[in-house]
């Protein structure tokens, strides 16, 4: 039976691709890099190359990447590394963050911006959240649960007017937005002048690249307390003796994603819009949670009515379709998921959800087949 | 020319039977082990058995094991995970310590335990700092630069003396000994209760293991503050997708380095030996530091007044020998080793020193050719 795997934002398998960059760190260029010897100077060379290469996609000057093991490091970083620099001040962040956001904003002074209906996060709401103490603002590019993308422009455009009036009052408080970009990677642009970030975070488990690999973009003028000490590494922002395979993986894969995202977006679009098609002509009563118009085009998320998502993964399983009920983080959490309540589902309607999520191998036929067995099944 | 790599202190290739066990890792078994569908759970299992062959190496428990990103973040996690915990405690570590234990344990209330010129921590000047708000020692396994290896079962004994003095007082400020083992996996006992520790690192990146992988012993009575917070990874410690290849990698190089030790430590100090005897013989200024008999089998680190450390390892790389002034971790920064003006070198002796530190490669023709090379140049 052919295996249909549809859990792509929980986890891609390492593209071949990658795989071969890497190589050579493994057991040849192996050195540290911050030994001095010509060989280990060589090794160096590459990793600032790399790090070169991700900059250059995210529009940044190399010195404004630093490497971390994976996403939820450089969350962490941006938060704790912020928060802990301008005691007495609050974080603003939406209410369908991922958990490595909620946590370290929930150890200060917080505040959640409501999303709407659609599952993007309502501006109006979120500046009303923005006090003179707050110094830091966090919103996900796009949300790992039901795909939405949220308006990262506007929110930066937004809080530039903040800062205007925060330098006319004299208040010398300063207003940071930082995005989790952990599942934006394979499909939107991250040139981070567009955007208007001051720190983005890139996580290479979801763009095909290595687990626990991934970068947080930290614009120039912003200072950053660093969380994890010691030979200071990483411009002292994250020490540890560098993975330099892994940082080079994670480039490749970046840049592999960011050259494919056009064709891959256009061709999962259309996948989406035959489930979307198929869906609301063979299964009715089946509502689809989130936008449609912004939304990753790799992302389904529906309700089925009076049907057990848990019930139902079983049943896709055995036959041979590998899906989500929630995000992998909090699948063995029992809670409904706080992203389907801060889009208004009831906990009946949360625990009647599923989410495919799409990806490089997916085709129509798989899709086909999806709706085949959602029919069958309900 | 052949090329003689004599500075596996800072780094390690990735053994071959490493790699081929990481494998299946990269693109087949990718799934992201907190998801609930067969596939991941079989990945779930393979990371947990990874964690019981770790465990049974140390005697302990699959619990008292987390895997992080390397040594740097599990000293890191350890200290400021145990004194955030004790507002207005402190913590005593010694003169010799690494960088990543230095650095977060400066944050805190400190005192530093002097070394004998031997390198070897002077227990009674330790035992001395201790007071009653002292909640961690930490004490390194073996030290990285002079390779001295450190008297943790007698630390062991005499913080239990403390503690039931303290029980007796009422005082119920615990007291943990944690030991940075960096450098001690491919070599030295690593079983945690004949050790006494409470806490112990462990880094894969120097015992031919992935680099940035590693785990953090955790005695199952010790509390620690997650650093890392989100999904709730690690039992709540370390939140983040697990790196399933590289934690599966660290477990495969632990097991082999541990099952080698015996073999590995006996040929190596036969060729310490032999370079000690040559030394004296050749270079009769030379002086060795650090204690020849409490002493990692790889380390030789020497002292060849008058001489210029750069100066020689830039002629010794002309011949083909690679080796280090000091630390890779300290090797950008100016400033003379802290060890080495800790055991009683002055600034000049210091800049006239040398650590070479063998490993799997490493043949006695090599350290005769070393010592020619020496010979040769001084």
């Amino acid at each position: 039976m052919q295996r249909i795997y549809l859990d792509y934002a929980a986890a891609t398998p390492l593209d071949s691709r990658v795989l071969t960059a890497m190589q050579p760190y493994f057991a040849e260029k192996f050195y540290n890099p911050s030994a001095t010897y010509l060989a280990a100077l060589d090794v160096k060379k590459d990793l600032e190359t790399a790090r070169a290469r991700v900059a250059r996609i995210l529009g940044a000057k190399p010195t404004e990447i630093i490497f971390t093991a994976g996403g939820t490091e450089a969350n962490n970083l941006a938060i704790q590394g912020i928060m802990e620099q301008f005691p007495g001040s609050n974080i603003v962040i939406s209410a369908i963050e991922h958990e490595s956001v909620l946590a370290p904003a929930g150890q200060y002074a917080h505040k959640i911006a409501p999303v709407t209906p659609e599952g993007v996060v309502d501006i109006d709401q979120l500046i009303k959240l923005i006090n003179d103490k707050t110094v830091l603002v966090s919103i996900m590019y796009a949300n790992n649960e039901v795909g939405t993308i949220q308006p990262i422009r506007k929110v930066a455009q937004e809080l530039e007017k903040i800062r205007k009036v925060r330098r006319q009052k004299g208040n010398k408080m300063p207003l940071y937005l930082h995005s989790d970009a952990a599942q934006a990677g394979n499909y939107l642009d991250l040139h981070t002048a567009r955007l208007g970030v001051d720190l983005m975070t890139l996580n290479g488990g979801k763009i095909y690249g290595p687990k626990q690999s991934g970068a947080l973009f930290i614009k120039s003028h912003v200072r950053l307390k660093p969380q994890i000490l010691g030979g200071g590494q990483e411009r002292n922002l994250r020490s540890g003796t560098e993975n330099v395979a892994s940082n080079i993986g994670f480039a490749a894969a970046l840049e592999i994603a960011q050259n494919e995202r056009h064709a891959e977006a256009k061709r999962l679009q259309e996948l989406q819009s035959i489930f979307w098609e198929l869906l609301s002509e063979q299964v009715s009563q089946a509502t689809i949670n989130g936008s449609l118009k912004h939304r990753l085009p790799n992302n389904i998320h529906i309700t089925i009515p009076e049907q057990d998502n848990e019930r139902l993964l079983i049943k896709f399983e055995e036959a041979g379709i590998i899906a989500a009920a929630g995000s992998a983080c909090s699948a063995s959490n029992e809670e409904p998921s706080h992203v389907l309540r801060a889009i208004g589902l009831s906990s009946a309607e949360a625990q009647a959800s599923l989410r495919f999520s799409m990806g490089r191998t997916t085709t129509e036929g798989m899709i086909r087949k999806l709706t085949q067995t959602l029919v069958r099944l309900v």
